[in-house]
């Protein structure tokens, strides 16, 4: 016996019309260039998608962007899915090698581009031969566009468009719910990048998952600072979810600069922001120069956040980084730190401990580990250590046009990489990236856990934990450190100060100061480059 | 192209199994009664689920309930749908001729009963000769047991099954979430009861919606007491957002005396309730006497709330009565009222004149009006009148076995029968039922405004207006009122304090004094009884 439900797809076109008919007035800002409305991003949209036909994009060809956190973007990110176009958002920080690989592999019909970026693809443009256009997305720079027939001005392709006026949500049935609406590559640092294939279907569950009280719960009253890229993960999902909502949007543009971000944080009067570790260390600086009061949820992930990270924001504003885990293939996010109703008794230290872990699934997603050697469930005792798999509607199932067996389970789960324990609570700690992990003498040490109590140090900017090749242990932790300006602490007291909280065992056999470390293109720290560079 | 995602169903199973992973610890109380933990719930739901094979209930099947609100009716929420039955939760307060009418009309396979209810049923069951087996919930009641060998007794019968130790998430394949999970028929004040039937799909939809922040925002802090009973619409979808969210439930069992919810509200530290109007009033007199500074939220619907009721509220609790519109065919909530940012700045009086209105629809709902007469879509300018038609996803698009084209327009949108207006920010307002207003003069004259408007006298306690047939005018208003104990106030009295509020043709003709109103089956005013009374 089938329910009588009416057949209505969860799509994209929802989040657009809803926005349009609840929240017309509710604010998109993208900083130093303009304030906008949701009227005024819709009816911008409405144009950008009868340009798209204008320009012969047929339905399910990918239209790519290689763009900073805009308005434009956010046209971008509704008029191509709400068409049945499939948005690809490039990372703009990737190798011209992995670049043009992703490009060609999901070959994009239009490049719509930032033009201060034009250096960064422009010279690639010959190597992807498939690309039919590329659309400039004007900003403060002055980069010279190319004189070629294939180049054209997003301002201008949109104003000769005239809006489409009817419903997007009427022209999908249920069945086109499955109909891909995002591709995003993994930063891939094992062989090629590999593509993830959002859903409508996916991105609206996940949206839902967004707005979920008690995780990060998006509302109405939020004013709503994505500072993580949407070139990355669809920006956490906060733009659609801020947009299907009704929350205001603060967009900040091209550059991390703190103080940049800071004033626009104040400015505006943000109360959600979601950002990578490293970004958050780099305000801590500035912090007190700011009033953050409006602030109620900081959103961290990407990599594990440091405790005495955490801890210096909710000291400093009375909100700490709120720890989410998560992943491209999850869409991306898996989980919601933070405390619950178990933990209102606990002391501030016990606290500061379930702050530190990565937390509960949303709604719809599941979570297990598994023994690394038998792919055996292990028990969820807080203890037992095994590979983290995860499923649910809004998790890959598999990769773009490549061969995905090895990253999934026999029954469909996603295999993460990752190592962590899972508690009586549902809570997951991770310990360790199965590749980060350091083997010595045939036990485990944990480069995260290390990362942690190193970072507590006051002196401590940025530190990575890698493992050595050693004759006697098979591998032993080294620590690359960025020290604060000025400081003259030594690697001796670093390790004299996380010696309370390491086994004896665990201390890196060495201490190597750097004035900086390498990261991915998503920002954050990259150890294989530093393995590279070691 | 489609997008990658793993094809993991929407069902009721996850709530169970979350429930069990994550919040095992979080309590259920059963007024008077228990206390248990969601992991004695779940521990339940596993053994009535091999228990109900056990009894021959083939999938597809419906079982019924007729009970109230109690941990064992939660069990049955889980079990039934989760083994793929279908649970038709029946309405106690049914006339036998509709009781027997949708027993039959269902085909229930095995009905559930709380023991105190066994007169209520019991007299009809050889006039539902599908019914294999009556089962017995103990309640506090000593209602003789028949001695039948179809009649079985709940306790015993889930205390010899085996739990069932595997994962009912697992049991279900994506096509599986249209699959019907709950079965509710509607009143039927025209006709016979209609029945609605929810997928799997639309009941987590749905349970989404509850947990969306700024909306009703389920979440684990939450205690949630639904007092409107599971027997009508899935106790408005909180049963089952609580449990998703991991919220502590509060199920108040058979008694709607006003001391007892309001004592129950303040040892258990309830904040979120929901209730119809009637309740809310009847606990009126007694706010005073208790302690309910942990409110947060509560909820009225099932009729229009008067502003005054509202206003009582939230000068006594600070937490006005939030409006929701809503039908057993919208599985059952279409939108929440309360204020949004853009009213911040209006007046005390603004501010109580927007949460009058019945809101915002819920993510995923669209609404629209349409001209009664050719059916064309009104504008959303706060103006215009029409009957109010609602898309979604966990909406009914039929009824279960009869014709039901005149329900649903040709593009498939629910007609609702209610009349209201949109304004340009999406919120709709009520302006009565198509059948309950009054045509005077050619003129329409709104039900509901001239309720809201005598309820805001200090001495009615309950009022409802109906047309009385008028050689001059076709129709004319009369008001049926209830008076507060020891109230002189006069007809004259009444009509005088409501004229600043209405147009002077729409004052009621008469004023008839009763000392209580008719009610339907779930509590609300019953203006076809009035009618046939009057």
């Amino acid at each position: 016996m089938d329910g009588l439900m009416q057949p209505r797809p969860l799509t994209l076109a929802h989040v657009l019309e809803r926005a349009e008919r609840l929240y017309a007035h509710k604010q998109v800002v993208t900083a130093g260039v303009e304030r906008v409305t949701y009227a005024d991003v819709a009816g911008q949209s409405r144009r950008l998608a009868t340009a798209l036909d204008s320009l012969g994009v047929p339905a399910g060809a990918r239209v790519a962007t290689f763009a900073t956190n805009t308005r434009r973007h956010l046209e971008l990110y509704l008029a191509v899915p709400i068409t049945k176009r499939v948005l690809h958002s490039i990372n703009i920080r990737l190798s011209a090698e992995h670049l043009e690989y992703i490009v060609n592999h999901a070959e994009d019909d239009v490049v719509f581009v930032d033009r201060a970026l034009l250096p960064r693809i422009w010279p690639s443009a010959e190597r992807m031969p498939k690309v039919r256009h590329w659309v400039v997305l004007p900003d403060d720079s002055d980069e010279p566009i190319p004189a070629d027939p294939r180049v054209l001005h997003y301002d201008d392709l949109v104003a000769a468009a005239d809006p489409f006026a009817g419903s997007f949500e009427d022209s999908f049935t249920l069945a086109d719910e499955n109909l891909a609406s995002g591709l995003c590559y993994t930063s891939g640092t094992t062989g090629p990048p590999k593509g993830v294939v959002y859903s409508h279907r996916s991105t609206i569950l996940h949206c839902l998952g967004t707005l979920a009280a008690g995780f990060i719960g998006l509302s109405e009253s939020d004013v709503v600072m994505p500072i993580v890229p949407m070139f990355h993960a669809n920006a956490w999902g906060l733009p659609y979810g801020a947009m299907m909502t009704g929350a205001s949007l603060v967009l900040p543009g091209p550059s991390s600069d703190p103080t940049h971000l800071l004033r626009l944080m104040e400015t505006e009067r943000v109360t959600v922001a979601g950002a990578v570790p490293t970004v958050w260390t780099s305000l801590v600086p500035q912090l007190s120069f700011h009033d953050l009061g409006a602030t109620r949820f900081l959103l961290g992930g990407g990599s594990v956040i440091a405790p005495a990270l955490s801890e210096t924001y909710r000291v400093a504003l009375g909100v700490p980084i709120t720890h989410s885990w998560g992943m491209t293939e999850i869409s991306p996010v898996g989980t919601i730190g933070g405390t619950r109703t178990q933990h209102r008794d606990a002391t501030g230290a016990e606290q500061t401990a379930v702050r530190a872990a990565q937390g509960q699934p949303l709604p719809l997603v599941n979570l297990r580990i598994a023994d690394v050697e038998t792919g055996q469930e292990l028990p969820r005792d807080g203890t037992a250590i095994g590979e983290l798999q995860v499923a649910g509607p809004w998790v890959a199932g598999g990769y773009f046009q490549v061969d995905s067996a090895e990253s999934f389970t026999d029954d469909g789960w996603l295999r993460t990489g990752d190592l962590a324990t899972i508690d009586a609570d549902g809570y997951i700690r991770l310990v360790d990236r199965m590749k980060d992990l350091i083997k010595s003498g045939g036990e485990w040490i944990s480069s995260v856990e290390l990362e942690s109590a190193l970072t507590s140090h006051p002196d401590v900017v940025e530190v990575a934990v890698i493992a050595r090749p050693d004759p006697k242990w098979g591998e032993r932790p080294v620590a690359y450190v960025v020290l604060r300006d000025g400081s003259a602490a030594t690697g001796d007291e670093l390790l004299e100060h996380i010696t309370p909280s390491v086994a004896k065992w665990w201390l890196p056999d060495e201490v190597v100061f750097r004035t900086a470390l390498p990261k991915t293109g998503t920002g954050k720290l990259s150890k294989s480059a530093l393995r590279d560079s070691a």
